[in-house]
């Protein structure tokens, strides 16, 4: 059997900035649908950092020790007898959450709105940065030869852009700009221009961010200034020949002044994507979104058909994911890891699996 | 010619609960797509009202004196020689915008968003509360023949509720709370029922629009407590069965803690509407539309089908706006009408034509 | 146990014309979703009576004996562990097609479309035509007080209509023809009523069924005349008043030149709905739908949301199910049944099951 | 005056292969939003051929002298005084059709489905094969300086791809089917992979015509066969690697047996659209279209956006219409031309203004 003689060492939190390793059992197939799948490479999230510093996002809280990590890609080292779309030895792109498939959000084609969703390292579910991990075959996505196990790791980052640029409903030949030029607004900025913008402004704080947004794909940059919402969106108007405003303007910020310079930039009848998480409440310009019939929708993980986009634009070479990553680790040193994700020294830094070889 | 020995008294504001009559010259018909319309009754609305207040709406500033009112319904007295769809004596609700037909939101179907919008009673341009008013043909809707005129100065704000509700994307079966139950939140409840909304929650601050509201099609009622806004939409989703919350909310408050609670009372994945008008900013629980994946949007005004569907919603016996009028005075007592609304004593009243005669 | 004593007599297609009862065991449960259901009605649909007359639908072909029977409803007799909705004695409408859950139409919420569909009474599944039938709780639904067993059992057929009229996306105020009037084309006319549509005309070639439409719900009826498609079209504009055509038209005949004329119909811009069955190609006017830009959909069975809103549709009195049921027979009875809708002696017949009386 | 001592020789059909040259007045502004274009360069297209050929389309017959062509750009001369987007000498493409901006079609957004469109070369309508041309000022879009006079006059068959390519709804990672390797075919592949779909099959009946779609940037090509069309599209889907079948396909043929084939080839759920003008009726597989949830849509001329997105595919690289041009000749060899075409000696073949030189 494939695990025999490997580790099933995980990266656990006990409690705030408290991580442990631990040997865990290999877990078991109980459903002929299911595969087993030996993890190679973790991507970290914000959100991990966040349960590691905070021991809560809103009302999911960490009360029992929880293996952290959701951003993972990994080889299938068994497959349940029903499982005929992958095979031992396949690579793949694992999509961490599993839904009910019984719920109206599940029937009818929104299962990342399923109440009863189990997600990886969202207590009380374990998370992926383990050595071997059980999945249902249909949440593991074969990767193309031409992409890496590395490059699969950032599928899941992706696959969370994906679904944000879908909610804005762009269309060929549209403006957009990006809150926020952190992985999930670089990766915003590209799909857009995957889907077709035909600009594509990157909005941030930080130069340096600005600088590798355009090398990454924005067209037009812009660094916000300490002045009025309004003012900023203005700015960005006049400066990105932008006169009635942007087709659609996504937050990957979560920042209360990028939301609010966000709304005032749509054009009449445009899209405001909220993806980002920040503050629960802000002071909103609500009337400007009602005279001017803006659309605004929030945007939660991915859905059907997002992990699959992700991969097709990796492997087209129209998202360059490889850029994005700054370092791989080994497993041991996932600590480390997280730590320097939280000081901002990396943009997405890799933790080898347990069983990995990192040089 | 039918205007001969007709008055053409119209009622101006000045400036500030400055209001005079004043006899203007009929207008002439300048393209033969044009049609004059002898004005029958007049209703008044909100906006109306804050212009004699305030002498101004957001940005729109009376600066030089301005006749006042946009709901109306008329009768055709001449007609351009292209009319085809309207003849003299044609009875007509008015549609008192006029976009300018080239402009971008104009040709794809958004006249409501046409920055050249030549709105009635909407500084500059004068509005309906006049003996005679021309307009574009295909702006004024033939009223059948059991739709009566009172009725017909209705349309105007009940396609504001066919907009919203529209914007609301609502299916049959579905559940839908209206914050307000003034006359555009009533009628944006009955116009929900005529989209097959199952269950139609009304929720105001006064008893007796409550009362008004459950005789006027409203299956629900609830009285907004002085308590938090999660606490009210928890409320709501109690008392009024709707335990995933409601697929759609319609604002028609204006009110920042009803905006508030709707947001935390429509369901996953379900819609939000902007539709009453009031404070620029507010408070706002951005997170729980992200994270539920709730579509927000804004309503302004009408458009395209609106008015149509309107009048068939009367003609047709679904919406009962006779209900709604409280009370139909002389044009001379256009002033008295004006504070009545401003009290609160009615809650629609008309103002008959200068040429027409009251009991 | 509640199926003690009790009888699982079913009634079997063994090949064309030769049918037998037969007393199968009991099924078990097997998952902790699912529930056991006494049936207690079946009505007969036109694919059932296919079969017995045919022996094949399609490529879909009977070659070992095959439980009859779809169109259910039934009462709770046992739950699984994990049943929360359900509980022993409730009465539920019974959707008879289980999708895998785990494909992409599944899972992006077109389930209807599912390749691996298991469908009561379609090759090889056995129907609901027995004395008890086992499915997944999720698509078992709760019928309110006010909805009898009987009225149950026409929750299927109403449910297709419901979703052919979803496809025709038939909004408020809009014009509908629905090409024939048996139960399907019935349901459909009531359904687009119920969807706010103003006029709604039935079309077929049999007098008395136009009759009925008129009484069951349809402004306008006509009957098709032995002429072209393209008069016959003309002939409904003119005599129904639809000068530009209707804005949907629902084929729920199959036959040839409902279809044709249902083309020449719609105008420009308009929605047509592909719901019956018929010869598998046919003479099909495609320059119109070309020129005339209109969007043709088929209609597949029924999918996420269309048993609920079936429901509702009948709980609420705005489809009168009851109307359509011209005789209850008991099981024994059930080939007299099948002979009678064969020759078009009933609209809609329901079969009691094995365990029920009928006086 | 920049007419002054200019021509406005016309290219004029007088009926079935009867053309003259005739020097025509210069048009006269009449509305101060129009503007006078010179026109440069005029693209054939095979609806201008089909007229020479048969003096007639369908219902549109050849009664009076007519000037033929409709695929032209041009240079601004003379603008009345409210347009504000264009002046003298602007280099603009024109859009030939002109709406009536009044009637229900309009209104909301489908202009292309006017009743009253004037389009040019269309009986009673004169073309662009003229000096001068006269439009309403935003029918012209002004070519971005990267763009010639001659892509410009490309923009016309470009906007029709584009438009069929909307009404297909395809989405990034999409599989395309393309029936038809003309112009409009390729530009339709080549819209289809700027909406990002991933694979695109461009289908014909000629070799040299495949292999310049493989050129022009289709990734798989495949050569229809004298088999049925079941046949034909069990073909495409083995060679193209399509199992389930394509996302969208397009007719951008007309033929019966390509119809025939797509509608077989296109998946569950998918989308057809017919783009190509053809038999007005054809042997069509209606059940397969029912029994697959497929929607079939047509597409008519271009409307709102589709100039603009055709000019910014061109401007930004992504559709290189240049690579159509086979050749320009002088005004005076028209009908030379007009014969290449037929022939089928060329792509695309330019006429130039007939006060253009060409070398």
């Amino acid at each position: 059997m494939a695990t025999e003689g490997k580790s099933n060492l995980s990266f656990i939190l006990n409690k705030v900035h408290d991580v442990t390793f631990q040997d865990k059992p290999v877990p078991e197939l109980k459903s002929d649908r299911e595969v087993l799948v030996a993890v190679n490479y973790t991507g970290i999230c914000g959100s991990d950092v966040h349960y590691y510093d905070h021991g809560a996002i809103g009302h999911f809280v960490v009360k029992d020790p929880m293996v952290l990590g959701h951003e993972s890609a990994g080889t299938i080292v068994s497959a349940g007898s029903a499982v005929t779309t992958l095979k031992v030895g396949d690579r793949v792109a694992l999509e961490p959450g599993y839904p009910c498939r019984h719920c109206e959000p599940c029937l009818s084609g929104h299962y990342n709105l399923c109440p009863e969703m189990a997600f990886a390292a969202t207590p009380p579910y374990d998370g992926t940065l383990t050595g071997f991990w059980k999945a249902p075959s249909d949440f593991c996505y074969k990767l193309p030869d031409n992409v890496s196990l590395q490059e699969g790791a950032l599928i899941e980052p992706l696959a969370v852009a994906v679904h944000i640029t879908k909610q804005a409903e762009i269309k060929p030949g549209q403006t957009v700009v990006v809150m926020g030029a952190g992985p999930v607004g670089l990766l915003c900025a590209a799909v857009a221009k995957a889907y077709g913008a035909s600009k594509v402004v990157s909005v941030d704080i930080v130069q340096s961010k600005l600088d590798f947004a355009k090398e990454f794909g924005s067209t037009h940059t812009y660094m916000s200034q300490r002045v009025s919402a309004e003012e900023n969106a203005a700015n960005i108007k006049k400066q990105c020949d932008l006169p009635d405003g942007a087709d659609a303007v996504i937050d990957a910020s979560g920042a209360e002044p990028s939301i609010q310079a966000s709304i005032h930039l749509v054009r009449r009848g445009g899209f405001y994507v909220q993806g980002g998480m920040g503050k629960p409440d802000i002071n909103f310009p609500i009337m400007t979104l009602c005279i001017n019939e803006i659309t605004a929708k929030g945007s939660f993980r991915y859905g059907s058909g997002d992990y699959k986009l992700a991969i097709e634009l990796v492997a087209s070479g129209k998202v360059n994911v490889k850029k994005l990553i700054s370092q791989t680790v080994p497993f041991k040193k996932a600590e480390e890891a997280f730590k320097k994700v939280k000081e901002g020294q990396v943009i997405k830094i890799l933790i080898a699996g347990p069983n990995e070889k990192v040089e």
